[in-house]
């Protein structure tokens, strides 16, 4: 079959036609892959970084956005049959760990994340445990159920408290933060900020529901939401930049007694004002991660639905697997928006 | 001064226009009341019924959900000027128990409540603690803000749990359960059933975001919500109508693990099915009684200024004070709204 | 093997020397039972009940309480062997419903119950789903570890909510509400009240941590508990006794904004006086089944582990298996405490 | 009267002995201080740090940790009278910001604070805001009402999120860190960590109910935590020490999903891994500061009655008013427990 592998310990990845078809074990289902999206960590690899020496071997192929036809089943696997429509979920839980017991599989204590530490989905074929396919129904497209992963993890961080009528602030607007504030909008928010340096991606915030965009650099954001929350701050951040700037920011602009949700990965430490960002103003801080297994899924049928999500102004161009080259030059060329690869 | 008075122990209420004006007692504000809205106790008190009879020592004014301009401002009032559009808060706590000293003075151990036992709003002028005025901005209309006290009902049901992003059955659309329907919709349900026996009263929730419309008696509730829910149940349910009908049904259409709050008065005690209907469900119930002091007020004004309410299919029609009779008897009819009185 | 069944649609139960050993399939592992206990269910089966007609097709083993060794391994079981101690889980539930999706498999929507629907631990062995089976530490008896399944639902009702400096009201002191109060004592309770008529049943919650004994019929309930609270009545609420006048006393009790848990099952609905009960009140109702899985299993192992728990008052006796007789007729008799049988 | 003030811009403090008493306006009573305590707070103001620099205007009595006998009611006071023995709330809030209004003045947007924007404690009378008194109890002594507000503080940290049944890290066991292990185990934590790298304060912990005491410097607290939770961490830290070498420590040994409560004030910003110690991990981070009004007054009412409360490792020595120099040295040279001073 076709497919991208990262083939050897250097920057790039290689373009193959002679892979075998993965093998289809027990518990397990062959899905023919119909669109798979480019994620940042599949930039990592692309680009042999540091993260992805650590945690890659070569070769294998990457890549773990996706959505396909299921083309066969393995032995013990019921509740899904040949044909059906599936997203990935790309967490594979151990299932008898402390977090798996109760509930929160998708901070399992030995994860295993495909497309990572097993072969993933930029390849006409992938091979995945019956946990990870999440069944699509056909209203929805094989390039917006691509979608559904990282949309997974907007929804998980803006979700992860009370937004109905809240005044919420959102850093980034990459795909992931766009998809939040679109999220942030169909779920109640009363005002959304969008916080984003870009103008070419803090312009894409408007369609998705934001009341205000806001451009750090040339925009003053701490006046600006004061004066639109009478000097109070918003009652929810979300970071989804992971950059320390944000999150300094986003303390500054939160109200007392409001919740600051944390996504976004930072690269290093972060030096937070803990006296007057947290303690003095009581502030509720909570780090999410990937996406509930499968709240978080549900939550998504639910807003689709109904209708309410809109992720055109997140997709940033499609490609067909081939081209994989070029979807990746159009990310470092700072093209808003996800890519999305066809094989 | 005009207005109308609960003048003797039977049904009916008097036109008077010889009333004194109220004095301002330390702590106190004297409004001139521009619009004044009919609430189901003024009805209770109106038709001299035995919750009225227990309650009222005539001769007094009644009314309580009002709006008006400051026109006095008594001893050691602080942050209130004469010139103030103010609405009425209704709760008159206090102050000392335990309920007022954590945070929840509006389920007061000792509660006075305006308009039951103290005079009320149905008159040109109305003298109020401090504490029971809430100050309004000039975009909102006096008649709007005659809204606020029995829209902070609806709000403080709604919004006493999640509701982003879920599903939500709404029983009952008087003037509340609308206003109800209508927060809710705008504080991101995800699909909102509208029930309610009245063809004339379901009919104006549509308006008011409702996206499924049952009346009991004609559409079956259960198998509507299980059709559009998967067979699962809506999140949440919340009982304006204090039918205990509603509140059985309400049961059975909860999902396992849902929430249901109970807003609406029943007559008389409910006979509930507590196994299927609470215990093996896990379900939440939880009651809401008038507003929260002062978070329900903040609430409203967000909703409205960021023009996410629309007050109008909730209002039933205004008339002048003197033509008080007119509006019980439009109540009485059963058109549908909330009827305002202009002194 | 040796083992009791229902054998006949009728009263009673058989005592049987030439039952099978059961198979042991794919995913499951045998058990040599250890310990046994007798649940209100079992007694509804015994007795051959309208409950049990309708949901047990004879002749099958019954019983669900049990603690033993593992003997046998099926094919597909990791994380299990042969010598392991391990006690019962009762609920098979699914995997593929809503609630099994969203961390809430103990109220799955299609769930099987070991000794009602698939045979049960009345036995030397059971067959059981490797899902059903929860290690337990060499410290814990089986004798104990038999009464870990209950004293999951007592956990479950007890931190369904905040407990920690709470002052609690139990009502019921049968097995489940005598280690309920056991729990809520080692999970910091301030004060907590013990319910129940049976003198010789409420005295043993005085070992178990309760601080004030009230028998009903004998004592003022509601005056006992406003004076010990200044009048404002208790915190936390839990019915462990299905009675409807336990509950509708239980909401007379609870303070404003309490929390008030129904886990035992009343055999009729009950009439609730919703306005002054819930609505004026403000409480918050919740109802819990059986135990979270596997958090409240791990709940258990910590207070075990932390030597806070002492289970000897809520024992009621130890038969042999083949003496189950005698054992149930103790029960009858009104002999508190839980009755074990071993095999 | 006697009293001690911070008289110049230089460190030290100056007994005086012709003080006026102060004058009771409305809404005021005059306490006759028995007894008042010293905080970090009166630290600082002592060696006229920057921090006091920027706040105290002198001449002026500081102190704000004090319980008393009431000997004047100034006019509009109502619920108090002479002879009330009275424990001080340090916050005077103002009343009507967004925090006032929604049930969190102890957080409110124009604080002042006793003893540092108005006149304090150590002094014979004092003169408080009817809103800063807090009735005590003939059973609790003026010296253990002294304790009250910073018990507050611990117990407002302590509380601010579910402790029953939890395992619990302490940092910090000066006064309030001790406090807070007691309040900590008085609440039914499961296992509590005491973390301090001071031998003579860790050891005073056993006596408030921790379980391991652990020194930084001299014992490996992530080794110690890991081995005593199955390698699964602890479900609450709480940092009182304001090290940023603890807080860092603390994000290491807390379990993912759990909750981190900060209330002790670094004096610089602190550098945190929010990929592994927050995003990754979905901990929960809350900032507390002050107590709850009144709140957290009532959760210690409720521990005291209980008789769950031991006050006395905190305690660490009573001085006459006069001898204050002997108190504040003898915290100089780090001698635990609070220092309390007899007017």
């Amino acid at each position: 079959m076709i497919g991208i592998t990262k083939q050897t310990a250097a920057p790039g990845a290689t373009w193959r036609e002679d892979l075998p078809v993965p093998e289809v074990g027990p518990g397990e289902v062959l899905v023919k892959v119909k669109a798979t999206a480019i994620c940042g960590t599949d930039l990592h690899i692309y680009d042999w970084t540091p993260w992805a020496q650590a945690r890659i071997k070569p070769p294998m192929v990457f890549g773990h956005e996706f959505a396909g036809e299921i083309v066969e089943v393995g032995q013990n696997v019921t509740g899904f049959k040949v044909g059906d429509r599936v997203a990935g979920e790309t967490h594979i839980s151990c299932g008898n760990c402390y977090f798996c017991q109760t509930g929160d599989q998708h901070i399992c204590a030995d994860m295993k994340i495909i497309g990572v530490h097993v072969p993933g989905s930029f390849a006409e074929y992938i091979s995945i445990p019956v946990s990870c396919a999440w069944k699509v129904s056909p209203s929805v497209s094989y390039e917006d159920a691509a979608f559904l992963e990282p949309l997974g993890v907007a929804i998980h961080g803006v979700l992860s408290g009370e937004i109905g009528n809240q005044t919420v602030a959102i850093f980034g607007c990459g795909p992931i933060g766009l998809m939040g504030i679109n999220v942030a909008s169909a779920s109640g928010a009363n005002q959304i900020f969008a916080i984003e340096p870009i103008e070419e991606k803090v312009n894409l915030a408007k369609e998705m529901g934001a009341t205000t965009l806001l451009r750090p650099g040339k925009d003053d954001v701490l006046q600006a939401v004061m004066d639109a929350t009478n000097g109070i701050g918003v009652d929810v951040v979300i970071d989804f930049s992971g950059s320390a700037k944000a999150i300094q920011s986003g303390l500054q602009i939160l109200r007392k007694g409001g919740r600051m949700t944390l996504t976004g990965l930072p690269n290093l430490p972060v030096e937070l004002d803990l006296v007057d960002g947290v303690i003095y103003k009581e502030a509720r801080i909570n780090g999410t991660t990937g996406r509930r297994m499968y709240e978080t899924w549900l939550q998504a049928d639910k807003l689709f639905q109904a209708g309410k999500l809109n992720l055109d102004p997140a997709k940033g161009g499609t490609f067909a697997l081939k081209d994989f080259e070029q979807a990746f030059a159009a990310i470092k060329a700072g093209k808003p928006g996800k890519m999305v690869l066809i094989p």
